[in-house]
């Protein structure tokens, strides 16, 4: 069921190229991408795990509220990372020309299946 | 001059709290900051460049283009960040109930003004 939820906001962003829900330990739960020319998706995924935890443990420790969303724009992708609990986040990889917006709600409105999937 | 630019983008964005020139070495070149309680502003800061420096690591080595722009929400703050050289970023903090938009617009707008100052 995972695979679907991911599958569909994957599909439903123009522009999305993949999506994996994943651990702040950098292990992925499940994943779904389309093949992307010259760049390792998942690899992708992987190191900016280590990103997100960066961003979460500097976020604990600064009392600024809990991390919720954390977009990272490169000249050839965006990058939408939704934290879901307290160990699972969602990342969204899309093009650059790619609906940003549309990535951005689909994370957000399938956030809460997610989480009641995950506990 | 800097610090000019800096106070004219806090200033003219709605819920804006503070902003710094900064290099990815975590040294800030100039920042504007107004109070805020319970939260030092200036440790934000120098903790967030901790955080872009292995955005730009992660992003330099996965092939992915140089990394533009980084938007950090948690449950008090948006933090907006944007790359302006190889040495040099630029961090706007401002309240969640802030103008995100016209944050994100300012930052872009005098990026090049930055630019050209730093060189």
């Amino acid at each position: 069921m995972f695979a679907e939820i991911l599958r569909e906001i994957v599909d439903g962003t123009a522009g999305g190229i993949g999506a994996v829900l994943m651990g702040y330990d950098g292990i992925a739960i499940e994943q779904y991408f389309k093949p992307c020319d010259g760049v390792d998706l998942q690899m992708v995924a992987v190191e900016y795990s280590n990103v997100v935890k960066e961003i979460k443990h500097t976020v604990d420790i600064l009392n600024t509220g809990a991390m919720e969303e954390v977009a990272i724009k490169t000249e050839r992708f965006y990058v939408i990372i939704r934290s879901l609990t307290e160990e699972y986040f969602i990342a969204l990889t899309l093009q650059r020309d790619g609906n940003f917006g549309k990535g951005r709600y689909l994370l957000l409105r399938d956030a809460q299946k997610l989480v009641a999937a995950l506990s």
